[in-house]
């Protein structure tokens, strides 16, 4: 049986993405969190900073006490005291006076400002000069500036980064609720490919695709469980997609190379219980024969065997879905860098074109030179550094044009 | 004792870099690769492809039969037999004859390229008319085309993605030797810090930068260790650092935001074994008051206690010391995004300034736009995408600059 081949664009295989729901999430600790999806809004129990601190060392002053104040015509200021690091001050600041504080020190009562150390000169152990007026809150952090209390701090579906889980663990949050890390199956098929470890005979190819996709598996934030390499043949194949089917997330099945292949990869999904093919074939280049395929919750996609081909679809196709699966807001999350194009690239109407391409910098900002060779050889992917897309409408770019490089 | 405090500019600190010694190498599975960095040439044993292969479906030819070949005048060839994936043709292929074909399929002995099967229709099931012409070796990887024998396929120092990995795999290499990742031990230190858990009074805070450190640590592609917090005490943090120096191949103490607990800390490097101060003091904003030591061969980083000015630092000081252990011969791996800046900036004069910036993107390109706030909100670094460096010989950058910002 030959299915009825009815390719679509790429931008109605995204409109698939929504119809994927987003995986449950779990409690991780904060020190865990990096990388991953928040599945839940932060809610600031209390103020920070809880008091007002100082961001200098020097003197917390009250303003007024320095108005005036110059190189020429210093402040004379009496010393109330020292405030030590995580002292509360247990004295009140009169106007004149001036209290010694650390970076992060806490003001005391009466003090709205810090005088910065470097211009202040001491006369001796109870009195200071000032050189330079401060303003009401200068050189302070007042209490809940950063965030105050019942603030929503961060929302759900945002990214956690460093700084996202050092102000998480500065509220108290010892643990987060994210996102469950999707679990993603790989299965690679042909009869032609064997093992890393096996010497291939003529005709034979090892396997690339396992492991690359791997790569990218686990750089888009998700885990990799490979399934190794099936046959040409639907039963072996059907046997091992219905063991992934229980154990992950998300299935990529690459290769099945040639067309009897190509066929029987929908007919073993198509004949899976709750199994329905929601796209055969794209728009695109390369990239082309790509399957999208619906199991239960569960997104599986028939990559095309060649390697770079396989690469660039994850990139631009797999990756809006594993990100709906990890509950990110922001289904694309590649860099795009803006660059100039070093020559003409020509492309066929009607297709979503990816072009590889190499950056290099100049003064003036970042070179793209598409990168030579065709687009079958590895060797164009290694010496990429990322991809340049040319729309379905375009007939191509001229040398000179500023373009957006998706980083790889 | 207090040290004197001969600030060093960025470029000073850098120069530092080399005197550092790349750290030892490992067997690493391919699989467990990507992320890290080669410490060995990798040089192919056997060609890529090892056999002329078709990048196609449709029929393997010798091009010279299809020459004239056209819609309105078709070539018509005798299919002499079908290629099945992995196998080796055991026959020889005529002129005017032609072979079936798949993606990835071994050419026959005589053919020299492939013909699309779009560009074909069967007459019967022994002839197809052909309608183009095809030029030798097209839609076809020759013998060794993506690498030869003997070439160098990846230099020691660079950077295994995952489309390196695939050829590595591809070219039979099971284990690669790498470079070792880096343990990076982080201390907090501070009077005033609690750990997360805790509930902070008036005057003190919860400890951020272990986990803000540990995420910037792990994203650089290192191992984070965390020592928790040491309170401002010279011998406890002494204590520490040795078991820290033992124990990983750089330190990174943070906090000591007193002047006077900045002081112990220079006092304590001094004091270890074999520990010598590099640098007191960087031309940074923010960051001036950075300490960089070394012991042994671990560098040892004095880190400002305040958190935004310690991720700035990590970001700029840290990360190519960092990269030069891990063996990366690129020191620098951050992406610099060209933008247009929303409003001027204003700089110190005699120092490098780093301000945050948040990122949106229109039709002509990137604008970036300062996070407005004290520099001591944590808030700052959660709102920005990048950083825009303005040099020390600079004032500032008027509004409508294309700057770079470096992604964080």
């Amino acid at each position: 049986m030959k299915s009825f081949f009815k390719v679509k664009s790429l931008e109605q295989v995204m409109e698939q993405v929504p119809g994927f729901d987003c995986l449950g999430s779990e409690s991780v600790p904060v020190s865990e969190s990096v990388g991953r999806i928040l599945a839940q809004d932060l809610v600031a129990q209390k103020d920070l900073p809880g008091f007002r601190r100082s961001t200098m060392d020097g003197f917390a002053v009250a303003a007024a006490s320095t108005f005036g104040a110059s190189e020429s015509s210093p402040a004379w200021l009496e010393i109330s005291g020292t405030i030590g690091m995580g002292d509360i001050p247990d004295f009140e600041l009169m106007p004149g006076k001036a209290a010694r504080i650390s970076t992060g020190g806490m003001l005391p009562k009466g003090a709205d400002s810090v005088i910065m150390v470097e211009h202040t000169q001491l006369v001796d152990d109870l009195s200071v000069e000032i050189f330079k007026s401060v303003a009401p809150l200068q050189h302070v952090i007042d209490v809940s500036e950063d965030f105050a209390r019942h603030d929503r701090i961060l929302t759900q579906g945002s990214l956690i980064r460093p700084q996202e889980a050092g102000l998480a663990a500065g509220l108290g949050f010892e643990v987060l609720e994210l996102y469950r890390t999707p679990r993603v199956g790989i299965i690679s098929t042909g009869d032609e490919v064997v093992p890393v470890h096996a010497e291939p005979n003529p005709g034979q190819i090892r396997d690339i695709n396992s492991y690359a996709l791997a790569g990218f598996v686990e750089q888009a934030g998700a885990r990799a469980v490979a399934y190794g390499i099936v046959p040409d043949d639907p039963d072996q194949l059907r046997a091992v997609c219905e063991t992934a089917l229980t154990q992950t997330d998300m299935v990529l099945i690459s290769g099945g190379s040639s067309v009897g292949s190509r066929d029987y990869t929908v007919e073993v999904l198509q004949s899976l219980p709750d199994t329905r093919i929601l796209v055969h074939g794209i728009s695109l280049s390369p990239g082309k024969p790509t399957i999208l395929a619906r199991s239960g919750r569960v997104p599986v996609f028939g990559l095309p065997g060649q390697v770079t081909s396989a690469m660039v679809v994850f990139q631009i196709v797999v990756t809006p879905f594993l990100n709906r699966l990890k509950g990110d807001l922001q289904l694309n999350r590649q860099t795009r860098i803006p660059a100039v194009l070093s020559r003409n690239i020509a492309s066929a109407q009607g297709r979503t074109d990816y072009v590889r391409v190499s950056l290099t910098k100049d003064t003036k900002g970042y070179i793209a030179e598409p990168v030579l060779g065709k687009s079958g050889l590895i060797r164009t992917m290694v010496m990429a550094d990322g991809l340049v897309e040319i729309p379905e409408n375009t007939e191509g770019y001229e040398k000179g044009t500023l373009v957006d490089v998706i980083l790889i």
